[in-house]
């Protein structure tokens, strides 16, 4: 850039200003409710816009993370870390001058990864053994501290595998090597599309006999992580519990490659990982209590557990210190909330979901209306959308009214779309809540997902604190007009 | 994410073809132009996500990037590595099978750095020397071999500046330290509002009679890395040319706390940069000529020279590969241009602009008839929209006929905006050409802009492929229902 700066055409994006007054407009045009009535929008837009100077000015999301991530790392459910994690959410939301913060109990699996996993490809007659860049696959079962060995069969999906029959896969190791489809521009959408071998593979392949299973990593490029993530043993399929582990898309291309030009191969796998008894734990809880309806809840949320590897930077930090940040973000700009507004930090959204499962079973308890609930859950990176859904009763108009707000975020770029929510806010949806999930690009988020990439590193502080902008936004809304 | 694998909660985005399908039917809705008649939208959406499939699959982009980050990296304007790049972008664009490639001569500045700048503020009784990391600013002439030192007269803008006044500035070293505003979503905008210190800092305050400026680095964050970028020595404001380096942002927050708490500072800088005399050089074109209307042009363009800092990976090697990948993807997909359309490098828009204007008047001297031209310069990073700017006789028009077209974009989160362009293809504006600049997510950019941090690495393919896919999809848009 050179003559942009000069001649004035660096400005090649509508001002802000010139935007939020045109989302005014619109939204002024378009009112189509009647508790939309009373909108106020140029207030509304000079608030929001208020919450990101504010958010990309403190960048407090960011200075959180970098202390979860450095100081608690990561944190498996039921683990010394996950606890950690726990006093360290309770201390930072101790410091925002809350109504209230609590810690709600819940019992969680504890799953323990033992010693360091191997996994190789034998030596051949013209080739030495080859290492697989390796983790064993969360809530699996160990091979024995003797390992397993067999030769490997390589299907792409079940078809293949249930097609092979049993006497082609009793006793050998089945590799699942399907890749991500590169072409979906939503990456969420092609690991919805290619995660069934990491989830199920174990049990479908143990159905036939087979006595372990390597899936090739999900991820969207290709690398040397190897990403872990939770498999089921679905014992409607199969009641054997075989071993599974993951390899990097790079190790699992070699194999592929090598079983098409040097033919049968046999692998060596080594876990000693295990599942122990529950353990009790918590989600982290704080609230803002609402000033003229104490009863009406907005909740905004992320889950505080991660997988044992890197930092759970982006799976899901972030969602924690953004959900908290809007709290602060709330409070900096000295906003009065009329409902009650709540940050949650979620326990154990990755291997059973029963943070989740307990914080709308409490709130069923205790009468709750939960008006809204928001979850940040798909990384921390730049804001796109929010995604929204309900019970089909409520979600026509629900969403009617949300849309009369879209233009508000014009300015940043967001769109609201159908369609979202997210895993720990999930069990609120039976309460007529209206689930909200933010939708930030997916471009890079399996880069780093479940992996030991997954640290603060790889989290923008701009990014981060867009997303914590947005939500707040979007809570400041539903707090003021309701649904 | 756990559960939103099993049970489907992780499609939480419109599906494309669902997209698709309800982008073609507004289309058909809102078609409100004669020429626009005739489009055949489910058509038109499914090439462009022909389009995108290919640049997500092939990532053919990123693959050029590669070599001219690692085989040719960083190339200044009349530098060897400048004419390593021609070649470069030569031979890249002879293996796409296009009708003709050719070098279209121009002459450019030629400065250079000299050796490694030094620069650090005076040891004083209490404290050591420190020294700062810094970069001579382009176009800057050197101290000389043996330095320069004054004392530092820290201002924020101009107006400071000039209050100071001649008697409080000359013979000292003016140090700009204005930073970027962090409130702007748009970091372009930022930069813009902060960049005449760099660009005009050393004449203005070399009418003062200074010795020489410092100036805060351009960027979005707090680190080490200098950013060098253009400065322009203004004869209208001085005669005089003083020294210029910009010093990282960390190091001028350090410099301006010190200068707070501990009063008067002195500064050595020695530099030895100068401007050589011009030398020839090229811009690299290459074209698929038009089946039905040869003489009528679409031109899409990045620019090939760099800083002679880092890899010049995002400014702006991306737009060169992103510009070529457009030709590549139109090829692959098999379609045949009704317009002639071509990629340009453009050669020296960092420090002179030279290849723009060439191309322009060459375009002029022909009686080429250039419809529209595409410039990708903001980096390649997620593209977010389109900027549209023309002579104000045909921008109405223009615009609402590329509104048509939005929702097609609707897909992959990409908007049309008014206002856009870009540095090289700003020539053409005169012979009423649509400009049009690809307006990339921009949170990131300004953290390796003109940095020895701007390489390869930090470009992702994915971000990358979507931008050339855009591109090409608007092209092909244009080509198939003109203007």
């Amino acid at each position: 850039m050179f003559r942009e700066n000069l001649d004035g055409k660096i400005f090649n994006h509508m001002s802000i200003s010139t935007r939020a007054a045109l989302a005014a407009l619109f939204v002024c045009l378009t009112l189509n409710t009647a508790s939309a009535q009373s909108l106020k929008t140029d207030e509304d837009a000079l608030f929001i816009k208020q919450l990101f100077d504010q958010s990309l000015t403190k960048k407090q999301a960011h200075a959180w993370l970098r202390t979860l991530c450095f100081d608690v790392g990561n944190r498996l459910s039921g683990s010394p870390a996950a606890a950690a994690a726990v006093a360290w959410g309770k201390a930072a939301m101790d410091t925002l001058g809350l109504d209230s913060v609590w810690l709600q109990p819940c019992m969680v699996p504890h799953w323990v990864r033992g010693e360091k996993e191997a996994a190789r490809v034998a030596a051949t007659k013209t080739r030495p053994a080859m290492e697989l860049n390796c983790l064993a696959l969360g809530n699996s079962v160990g091979t024995g501290a003797a390992g397993v060995e067999g030769e490997v069969v390589e299907v792409k999906n079940f078809d293949e595998l249930d097609k092979l029959g049993e006497a082609a896969v009793r006793g050998k190791i089945v590799f699942f090597s399907r890749a991500m489809d590169p072409t979906q521009v939503q990456t969420f959408r092609a690991y919805g599309g290619a995660v069934d071998q990491r989830v199920f593979g174990a049990s479908r392949a143990a159905k036939l006999g087979a006595a372990a299973v390597v899936v090739r990593s999900m991820a969207s490029g290709s690398d040397d992580w190897p990403h872990t993530g939770v498999l089921f043993y679905d014992t409607t399929i199969s009641k054997r519990k075989i071993p599974a582990i993951a390899v990097s898309t790079n190790d699992g291309d070699r194999l592929s490659q090598r079983l098409k030009t040097e033919g049968p191969l046999r692998i060596f796998l080594r876990t000693t990982c295990e599942m122990l008894p529950d353990e009790p734990s918590f989600n982290v809880i704080g609230q803002i209590r609402g000033a003229d309806r104490p009863n009406e809840f907005i909740t905004v949320g992320g889950h505080l557990d991660s997988w044992d590897v890197g930092q759970g930077a982006n799976d899901d930090g972030t969602g924690c210190v953004q959900s908290m940040d809007v709290l602060y973000l709330l409070k900096k700009t000295g906003y009065r909330p009329r409902r009650t507004i709540r940050a949650v930090l979620f326990m154990n959204e990755e291997n059973g979901g029963r943070g989740g499962e307990m914080y709308a079973k409490e709130a069923a308890r205790k009468g709750e209306k939960h008006l809204a609930a928001l979850e940040s859950d798909s990384g921390g990176f730049r804001p796109l959308g929010f995604g929204f859904e309900a019970e089909k009763a409520v979600f026509p108009a629900y969403f009617d009214k949300m849309q009369v707000f879209e233009d508000l975020f014009s300015p940043y770029s967001i769109r609201f779309n159908k369609g979202g929510g997210g895993s720990d806010i999930g069990p609120l949806k039976a309460q007529n809540a209206l689930l909200i999930g933010l939708q930030p690009d997916s471009q890079r988020y399996f880069d780093v997902h479940h992996t030991n990439n997954d640290v603060f590193e790889n989290v923008h502080p701009r990014e981060l604190a867009l997303g914590s902008a947005a939500m707040a936004g979007l809570v400041y809304l539903i707090d003021k007009y309701g649904l």
